[in-house]
């Protein structure tokens, strides 16, 4: 017997889940959300601790393109703010700092940059073939699904720069080796954000601002109007039993709960937490098998004085170096710079590693990476220190989102979105913009809100994806300059040296 | 408040959890098995159907070298009969119908044979560098790890022969495609067998026998000793919760079992539809999301005549045919030739592409090819079809077993035995000799159970390891022939040409 009964049920109060809940209700239909965790948010979480009023160990970063964050940041009047890279990058490399103020790094000479420049824009040459909503469908899909990114890499870069430059936005964005994921995928998810420049730059791009507050702030907002008592806490799903008409959700403290739909927002692996009656079809039954998150841990340190800024360092710094755990860093301050605060990335491989230590060889660790970078024992002595593994989050998998080993996309990806009788997918997952961020998790919580609005007749099948006048997530301030668009590959470079040693050789016959 | 208390619950009803179960049972440990199906057996599933006593839609095979099944069809007094493998095999290719009566079959001619031979004998020479129990310390792990079979096969194969040698194996025996599986892991995989002619081989090999009555027998054997009132049926395992010394598991239908230790016995993939209070650790949330199952469909087609024996054919057949969904055929008549029937092995892509079809259409493919790989009309008109898709079990996930893509063995091998406090772990994915297998699966429960007695004193650790003399599974009647162990590959064939010719040369100088 059903314990409470709703229009329609919505597995997850992320932000995909609390939008869809929101959408729906303003067709004026009951929603309940049911969330496996005590709070709100999902991969949004902002705790506060003894040194600062705020800091967001999950999402934390608003992209320059992400319209719908930033409408919802407008409706709710929060306050953004921009992430912090006034001052000098470093790029560190096996003991030695360079600075920097582009988007990637320096690394090496000429060469170097023809390499890195040739493989930035090889990559979004092939990201432009993909269609956004069916990246299964792009010419060479097949192919490119069948290699990893690693395989590309070797095939393609001339110089430890070109192959650094792609493996270490790999690491950084999606939080996994380079030899673990599809190409194809990877290729697609970058067009999703608008490019490799804007997902890895940060004024104009993926990293831009930050929120006053914290972003879990939107989603309390979000709750607050979709009413906390149609919101059930400690609540995962462990059985959806779709039965004619109806469809019963159990939890794991035992209550059912009776719906017409059900919108499913969290990511994918986390769908095999649950059994369904009727068992799901097979390709949905091996998708939720092959779809893991990535890994990544952020640490925090505070300090007194933000000593790196006396230094003329912004806080920001790509670190190459096999002796460090940590991959990158970033400013942590507050807006005001007050309690001065450096967030340090430990990703994929290096956050497996970090996972076997204890807490205390890790923070060590993480402060000895700081200390080299920036060059300051100061980095030894942190007034606090704070840090969030997300892989040991069962009701997230881990962190930022979905890495698809090859082959997945290619045979799985049509039915990402396609709904299983009563039963819709949302989550940022199965976006087709910014797939993987907030933005993502508006998009696809809105669409399937909407797929469910449709069903119930009460809008058509066109306007089930909302309308999008300006669906590039291209950056302006982030177009290429010349030189980036007509410099030679390496390969290019020595071609046009021979021509010249030719015609060099030619015109002194003369 | 628990319903019910045991010593040990173990989670999962197929061979290695009532193995478990009743190891513990020997040594006074009183157990409980929870059982998500209404039935025991887990991928050993025999059914009757109108032509049939017995046919066995999942595990069907006993290898030669199966030494722990064999004892126990010995102490349950069943009768093994020998797969048939009179008659000769056939090779079908785009049309062409070749006999063979070889392990492997002929591809192409002299060149191809040569590269076939050096691809399997690579093959082997690189798995015996592998540890059994412990693949990720092999010399090459990380690098071998880092590839997809596929990348092996392109960067060896000389002929088109050398690749579908390799490639057919892996559809064949792991049912995933070369480009989703790591090298290291089917290179492991293979040695665990005993070698990729023993895996591939019949008479000698893991074909060797069927069971008469078919394989659950043993689970239900299994089950009247463990005894029937110790078996909870109906019961999956939606929560795991360690508290101090008990062990709290809560079942689908919500009762709750206390307990001091837990074995789990599922496919690790299923381990993902559990809660865990605490929650994993790090590196098994993770592993729990990388390791998805093959896909296979067996379909079994009943025949009044073995048409296929009055043309002088086994009824075994290697389709290598783009326009054929099958992959492989075996006779699957009764011991004493009483109905004649055929299976038609349905693996990997072609797996999910038949999944899409209606099962009037995919009869009518599978039958149109066996038509066409037997040359014969009279397959078109079965006396009865009968077909298994794994790919639909929610608590198997799919079959045979394990198939784990690039990177996840050597970082998350050292992890897939190990207990977490009290939660024990078997099951056929975590054996070393014949994983995947119901060998596997044996040796797996025993340890887990063992285990178990070493937590409780009741065994000291050297004793966990059943101690095993004939460590190999080696099959002494495979032992390959001077040729195949002697004849050059292709480079080496014309390096031997050239040679020759440069002697030639000289010799006509002299």
């Amino acid at each position: 017997m059903a314990t409470q009964s709703a229009d329609v049920i919505i597995v997850g109060a992320g932000l995909s889940g609390l939008i869809a809940a929101r959408e729906l209700q303003r067709q004026g239909v009951d929603v309940l959300v049911l969330e496996a965790r005590d709070r709100v948010g999902g991969r949004m979480y902002t705790i506060k601790n003894k040194k600062s009023p705020y800091v967001d160990l999950g999402a934390a970063y608003i992209g320059a393109t992400q319209k719908r964050v930033w409408k919802l940041i407008k409706e709710f009047d929060l306050k953004a703010f921009p992430t912090n890279e006034k001052e000098d990058l470093i790029y560190y490399e096996q003991g030695r700092v360079k600075r920097f103020r582009t988007i990637f790094p320096p690394v090496g000479g000429l060469l170097s940059w023809l390499d890195m420049n040739n493989m930035l824009r090889k990559f979004d040459k092939m990201g432009a073939e993909i269609p956004l909503d069916a990246p299964w469908k792009a010419p060479h899909a097949k192919d490119w699904d069948r290699i990893t990114v690693q395989q590309f890499i070797n095939k393609n870069a001339w110089t430890r720069a070109g192959r650094y430059i792609i493996s270490d936005s790999v690491r950084l964005n999606n939080t996994i080796g380079p030899h673990e994921v599809s190409l194809l995928y990877i290729l697609w998810h970058y067009r999703t954000v608008g490019g490799i420049h804007l997902i890895n730059a940060t004024e104009g791009g993926a990293q831009e601002c930050k929120l006053v507050g914290g972003n879990q702030q939107i989603c309390h907002r979000l709750s607050d109007q979709v009413g906390h008592d149609r919101i059930i806490l400690g609540s995962p799903v462990v059985h959806i039993n779709q039965m004619g008409n109806d469809v019963i959700v159990t939890s794991l403290p035992g209550l059912k709960y009776k719906c017409n739909q059900v919108i499913v927002t969290t990511p994918l692996s986390i769908q095999a937490k649950m059994s369904y009656s009727p068992p799901l079809p097979a390709h949905r039954n091996e998708l939720i098998q092959r779809v893991p998150m990535g890994s990544v841990m952020k640490a925090f340190a505070y300090y007194d004085t933000p000593f790196w800024k006396e230094k003329g360092f912004c806080g920001s710094a790509n670190v190459n170096d096999k002796d460090c755990i940590i991959t990158y860093t970033m400013d942590n301050s507050a807006p005001d710079g007050t309690t001065p605060a450096l967030v340090a990335f430990i990703v994929a491989e290096n956050a497996r590693r970090a996972i076997l230590m204890t807490k205390e060889e890790r923070q060590q660790r993480i402060l000895a990476d700081l200390a080299k970078v920036f060059d300051s024992k100061l980095a030894l002595s942190p007034t606090h220190y704070e840090e969030m593994n997300w892989s040991t989050e069962q009701y997230s998998g881990g962190c930022y989102f979905l890495a698809l080993p090859t082959g997945v996309l290619t045979t799985y990806g049509p039915i990402l979105r396609q709904p299983v009788d009563r039963v819709y997918f949302g989550g940022t997952e199965t976006a087709t913009q910014w797939a993987g961020y907030m933005e993502g998790a508006i998009q696809a919580g809105e669409r399937a809100a909407r797929q469910v609005l449709h069903a119930k007749g009460k809008i058509s099948e066109e306007e089930v994806e909302i309308p999008d006048n300006d669906e590039e997530t291209k950056s302006k301030r982030l177009e290429l300059s010349f030189m980036e668009r007509h410099a030679p590959s390496v390969p290019g470079f020595f071609g046009m040296l021979a021509l010249t040693g030719l015609v060099a050789t030619l015109c002194s016959k003369l």
